[in-house]
């Protein structure tokens, strides 16, 4: 039994180009010495760029933009064809000309975070002070830097306020934060399967990925794409282990059961056999076509570093302080990354700081991924939401 | 920052001798050609060992022997200082001299399993065609292989019929397989915290962990022991993943909640920051050095695939139809892995085949890990379960 016929498939790397200052798809926003990203952990990103892609017009009011923030593995592209897959745009169920978030009516904006890479500033791009990628020399980002970075391009973009900040599990992170952040300029918030803060169980499951990289000798110590290796095994595992986490128990079961890849029986061996293991093998591989390894060891310490009450002397009610944000928030009945139990802490902390907001936790076998996919429910909320918010502004 | 600031410290690794068949603390029972093993996968292992402890004495009747199956980490060692890792047996808080299972009255039996990596024949063993480790070349190994060892062993020591067999996990699928494959010699079954069969998740969290192993470089297609090498962090990953399967987030949030390693604050780096991210590196290192990487792969296929109900024309109560076997069952509320709803769905079988059968429902937050732990209402319900089927069979 060969190695190939046991361990995962042949895997293309992330190629670093993609990340760079050229990226050919998306539209650059560059930040230079007058201007640096402070950041938590404390000095300055500089010089920095955000790439993002834009939807719809901005009306003449400058009141009808829309912030899509993405999740861990997400990017700007929302609602286009994805340069690097080929696939459609990770949220066009959602965004998108007649969609619960109409582009015929909304300017509709989707940023690449700080430390991504899919052209904003992160561990791929040049560190100017070497002339290689910054790999780790790259300051640790906060949820707070992302959002502090885009909210100078939201400047850049000349909107003073925008009509709605969307998005789901890290996004939603982003969300919260803008909302406490710059609570004058977030007229609506959608929280969508979200915390306040990071579980140990969340924060173990990320510490498992980042081991599983930093395990793979092809990773260098971060060095990699300087010395021309890729992680690439390393990083399937970690998306293998993750991607668990955003399903559920009952839909692993409705798609896979214990069906065999080979209809006539076991092979007694370590191939595939089961359809949810070459699935599995399939998330892993895909995925290192398109992202980068150093890439997620920023986002997912983002996300366990995110607590956003430990900012406001430990009550969250605080950060939300006589906000004039209105806000919405949706948790899924499947989701165990990112709970109702999550969800309605924030809810309360809302209420206690006299913020309108409405909540619905939705039914749904789909896990934490339900918020990426066809959910007719969960459509007309964001429709209902969005549109309120509108007319409220006076966006026709 | 170099690597070693990032990534698991040095991984002392599982030592082969260990598992060989001098291994000295343990008894071992050699089957020589004349009594090959039949295996699920076709053919036979000849010859095998089996490794194997006792605790208190048969009785002239021969009716007081419990037989005690281990989980997939697991081992023989059950109430006795383990030899490696210099630790309490596994099971000490239930088994020994006055505990729920009283050594002073029965004579328990801990095995190794065969496949594992304890002195019984596994993937780390001499294979006599080549001279070296078997490695990959040991034919995969099921639930019921492991048991015909186990019955194999039971005749070679006089005894023809059971008090009990007992065990939890995967421990648990080898009770269920015993009752099924040989009712007439088991009076009492007690499945704990277990499946009669593997679900998609199970599947998918073992594939990450094999995929984990098999990516090392180590690893060496299996070939490590006897190429020198050790895919030492690949197991540490494989182990740190299914150790956050064997808590619950509500375990993990008990034990760690956010809680840093240094008070003082973030380190804004991918160290172990938080006291859960240095637990379960812990926990990773700690079980290279008593396990074997290949035993590792052999023990999550066993499991993976077990389904005993497919042995049986896809109906379960097939398995047991007209055992006079009486069952009782337990699982623990917060157990995600093997959770109530399988132990249900297997007590309900046992009502259509009219087995004698008592289940019950530990309300505790510990998850899987629970059968492992201090757990008064399971202990007191062992204690009853054992002491009745004893008083039943006549044991004095």
């Amino acid at each position: 039994m060969s190695d190939s016929d046991t361990t995962l498939g042949e895997i293309r790397a992330f190629e670093p180009a993609r990340g760079e200052a050229d990226h050919p798809h998306s539209a650059i926003m560059r930040f230079g010495a007058d201007k640096p990203l402070q950041l938590d952990a404390g000095g300055v990103l500089t010089p920095f760029q955000i790439a993002y892609q834009t939807y719809g017009t901005l009306n003449a009011a400058r009141s009808n933009a829309i912030l899509i923030c993405h999740a861990l593995s997400g990017d700007q592209h929302v609602a286009n064809v994805h340069p690097v897959t080929g696939k459609p745009g990770w949220w066009e169920t959602l965004v998108g000309p007649g969609k619960p978030i109409d582009t015929d009516r909304y300017f509709v904006i989707g940023t690449n975070v700080i430390g991504g890479c899919m052209g904003s500033t992160g561990p791929s791009s040049l560190n100017p002070a070497s002339g290689k990628a910054y790999g780790l020399d790259l300051p640790i980002l906060t949820i707070r830097d992302m959002v502090r970075a885009q909210a100078m391009l939201v400047d850049q973009l000349g909107i003073e306020k925008l009509l709605a900040v969307v998005g789901g599990s890290m996004g939603g992170m982003q969300v919260l934060q803008w909302a406490a952040s710059y609570p004058e300029r977030v007229f609506a918030a959608f929280p969508i399967a979200t915390a306040a803060r990071h579980s140990a169980q969340n924060i173990a499951f990320h510490e498992v990925g980042r081991q599983a990289i930093m395990a793979d000798p092809e990773w260098r110590g971060g060095r990699y794409l300087a010395e021309g290796s890729s992680p690439r095994r390393g990083l399937s595992v970690a998306r293998m282990a993750a991607h668990i986490t955003y399903m559920s128990d009952s839909s692993l079961h409705r798609k896979f059961g214990r069906r065999l890849q080979d209809r006539d029986g076991h092979t007694f061996s370590f191939d595939a056999d089961f359809q949810v293991e070459s699935y599995l093998r399939h998330q892993g591989e895909a995925f290192v076509d398109r992202f980068d390894a150093n890439s997620y060891l920023y986002m997912t310490r983002a996300m366990d570093y995110f607590d956003l009450a430990a900012d406001y002397g430990g009550v969250l009610a605080n950060a939300f302080k006589a906000t004039k944000t209105r806000f919405c928030l949706v948790s899924f009945t499947s989701d165990w990354l990112f709970t109702t139990a999550d969800s309605r802490n924030i809810v309360h902390a809302l209420n206690a700081a006299g913020a309108p907001v409405s909540f619905a936790e939705i039914e749904s076998d789909k896990g934490h991924d339900a918020f990426l996919l066809d959910e007719p429910e969960f459509f007309a909320i964001t429709r209902g939401f969005i549109d309120a918010a509108a007319r409220a502004v006076g966006v026709s």
